[in-house]
């Protein structure tokens, strides 16, 4: 989960000179401004944000709703039971045809403090990262100028609040300098998101005219690992399961029963092996890949011309070999995948005793490209699994049934999500990259992400397009300890949303 | 571990009419004095007895060598650094040309008392099992009758503290009966079986006179599944071993790295299935079976005259297939076997997350047959793994190592100790095979047992022979909560050693 390239990471700071006059007026603005930006970012990190944790995710939501109020946005507050609240905020623009709906999350992964060098809703400013040695510094005093390499530490500090401080920052510099909004602009700032957004595409549908626009953009996720700045046009949706066989009732003395009671732990063994190829790495369940819609000459291209990065992250995570070769990364996660998240039969090493397990138990998850549904991927895995032979069942069987089949397997679907990818040759996709390029420069661009976001969900309940603009580090540790943003990504994301604010979709 | 065959445990108690004259001895002993004996188990059992509660197994030793003093039998403990004691007896018998060594273990396994019905070191008798509404009922009056359906409940009550009373009470019996004992009498209770018993070959070399003796009956393990007694010629013996592959150096967000980032899950799934054959069940591994001494025709022969249990234990067990058809249990656990304890990768079920795990473990025993070598299989288990296309480490693999080899894996052997097995057609044997039957009637004599005993150790130590003579109730709940003593198999029990105590070997 730290995909920390030790190479790239002792880059510099490249700034690049700048020509779109709002990130030019953010930049000024920014310079004068940021201790004041750090400030309203660590008071936001300073309140804890797990998604679980719903007063003081409530308490996010106020803070939020109050910096938007001070700025003259709209402000609402929009829910159903049991959710964590949509902040949503409007900006008119008059005579504006066009809306474009900025969306990022304002809760936060759970946290496990004692893994955290300083805790997680402290934030403290490092004068660069952990592993690198560093060390807790003061903000500087006010007018005075911060480190751009310099790293806030705090849960939720690069994934998901660093966009909400910026798009402010950003609308401030906008009015300092006089510039004009060409569009129709909202907030939409989720409290649900790491925990699956399973009530978003609700409220979003329950409030189709409130949060309609053409084009939301999802500020979300890590730039690419060689500090450029990405766009990604979907993300892959996820479906995941549970997926049990059966051994004796109760756990068996081996000796006494080892070469005659069936043993759970290699019946799940062969199971698993029987559904991808050693050789190609291919899932080998029929019908896995029927729905998936190929890729356009235009994605292909994209992921050409990406930068390469797998033998740096082979040596990062000590890979000897990848799978899928010779395809790449960046390839390989516009296709499907499944899996296996975690097995567990019995005990291991010290706790293991002399037993035959009783049952044995993966968690899956199936990554869905374009089209894919959840609904026949789960029909095509329970085929799958009783063209091994087995009886499948979706809760847990009684000795009737475990006595009448040799074989018996649970699968159980966890959560289920679909995918979203929008066309890089629509001419609302190339305004945005002409944007994002006019501000940061040569840019990666990829037709879709390896993991999930909600994009499905915003599709489908609104009808708009997204597109995705991340802004954090890639180092940022997101979703472990010691989560943190570095500062001039801060900076680079404050011109970035003053551009995105301003540009005029056609 | 709960091997409750319920139809079986419906059967009444069968009283055998009694010709052995030592075993009618013990009979009318034992009805005159049902209260003390069980209370000198219960107040054996009530001193705790965890192999590793080192003080209290002291205070058990301690107590073992009192009952036997009492009685008359010359005491001593035999040691080595670090090791719980031997509690050593001896009764020499003038003129005696043999010496019969009879062998108990009085630790016994570890508890979780929360599992238990009432505390394991606080014994109580029930008027039935448990598990058939069995409730505590008071230990007979002095001189009063116990029923031989009602159940002692404590750890150890079946293994392994019965037989250690057992043979007090058959000698009282012996003694009061003016019965004669034909040969020198050894008794050796181990304190350390439950853990392996590491130190039993070292204690007994060490004191390779004060042991010798020509035959060692273990009095260990339960009785055959119908209730009938049986003879056990053998042990199978254990290898243990964990097995590790790797995938990243830390688990991976399986959005981003899914279908290119090896999943050790997958990995290991894989390296187990190819261990054994689908279809035949045998071990694959190349050289696995080539030391395994076969079965003689009189090995063959016991197995097939033992009743069929198969149908009834897949009844009791919930399963509906067995390994290894149409071969049965009693034919299968004499063949080496190969099994997975438990297998473990990251987290699954609620406590998944979106991961590819950083690696993969399975623990593994191999139950050795009589010729096979702890070594030889570490050998061939290594060389499987390289024809697999692994790189074996015996330590945990850095950097270097893992990014040099497409897959790496670690193999540490855990524990290893070797088979035994006493041919059937000794006059040894057969003097023990007719001895019981003349105080159980027909037996099940069977040429090994599929679990591990410290045979081979006792062999090789002392050059003596082995033969296994269990006591205890199959449905003891053996290594579990709530283990248990069925009374009418201590009376049994008691008969049974003053006719082993008696016998004269030629």
């Amino acid at each position: 989960m730290r995909p920390l390239i030790a190479i790239l990471c002792l880059l510099p700071a490249v700034v690049l000179a700048q020509s779109n006059p709002a990130a030019l007026a953010a930049r000024q603005w920014r310079q004068q401004h940021e201790r004041a930006i750090v400030q309203e970012l660590m008071t936001l990190l300073a309140i804890p944000n797990v998604t679980s944790d719903r007063e003081n995710v409530q308490r996010n939501a106020t803070s939020i709703m109050q910096m938007m109020e001070r700025r003259g946005i709209a402000t609402k507050l929009v829910s159903v039971a049991g959710a964590n609240p949509l902040v949503f905020g409007e900006l008119r623009t008059p005579g504006a045809a066009r809306t474009l709906v900025f969306y990022a999350h304002y809760d936060g992964q759970p946290v496990e403090p004692t893994e955290w060098a300083t805790p997680p809703f402290e934030p403290v400013l490092r004068n660069r990262a952990i592993e690198n040695g560093g060390a807790i510094v003061p903000v500087a005093a006010a007018g005075g100028t911060i480190d751009p390499e310099s790293r806030l530490y705090a849960r939720s500090a690069a994934d998901d609040k660093a966009p909400i401080v910026a798009l402010m920052a950003a609308l401030d510099a906008i009015r300092a300098a006089g510039l004009n909004i060409q569009s129709n602009i909202k907030f939409v700032f989720e409290g649900e998101e790491e925990a699956g957004s399973a009530n978003l595409e609700k409220m979003l549908a329950a409030n189709k005219d409130l949060v309609a626009g053409d084009l939301w953009l999802v500020c979300d996720g890590p730039l690419y690992q060689t500090r450029q700045q990405s766009i990604i046009f979907g993300a892959r949706g996820i479906a995941t399961f549970d997926l049990t066989v059966y051994g004796p009732r109760a756990e068996l003395h081996s000796g006494h029963y080892g070469n005659w009671a069936p043993n759970p732990a290699l019946s799940l063994a062969r199971l698993l092996s029987s559904m991808k190829d050693p050789v190609s790495d291919r899932v080998l369940v029929e019908g896995f890949y029927d729905q998936v819609e190929p890729l356009t000459a235009l994605e292909k291209k994209a992921i050409a011309d990406a930068p390469a990065i797998d033998a740096t992250l082979m040596d990062e995570f000590w890979l000897g070999s990848t799978d899928g070769r010779p395809h790449t990364l960046n390839e390989l996660i516009t296709q499907p995948s499944l899996n296996i998240r975690g097995m567990a039969s019995a005990r291991v090493g010290s706790t293991a005793t002399n037993i035959i397990p009783a049952s044995a138990t993966a968690t899956l998850d199936v990554r869905l490209v374009k089209k894919m549904t959840v609904q026949r991927t789960l029909d095509v895995l329970r085929a799958h699994l009783r063209k091994q032979g087995f009886f499948v069942v979706d809760a847990d069987p009684g000795a009737d049934v475990r006595r009448a089949h040799p074989r018996v397997a649970k699968l159980a679907l966890l959560r289920g999500a679909e995918a979203a990818r929008t066309s890089m040759d629509l001419p609302i996709s190339r305004t945005v990259i002409r944007t994002v390029e006019s501000v940061r420069g040569k840019t990666v661009s990829l037709p879709t992400m390896g993991g999930q976001l909600p994009l499905d969900a915003i599709e489908r309940a609104t009808g708009a397009r997204t597109i995705v603009i991340p802004m954090g580090n890639h180092d940022n540790h997101q979703h472990s300890s010691n989560e943190n943003l570095r500062i001039q990504n801060l900076w680079d994301g404050i011109e970035l949303m003053a551009a995105l604010l301003t540009m005029e979709l056609k």
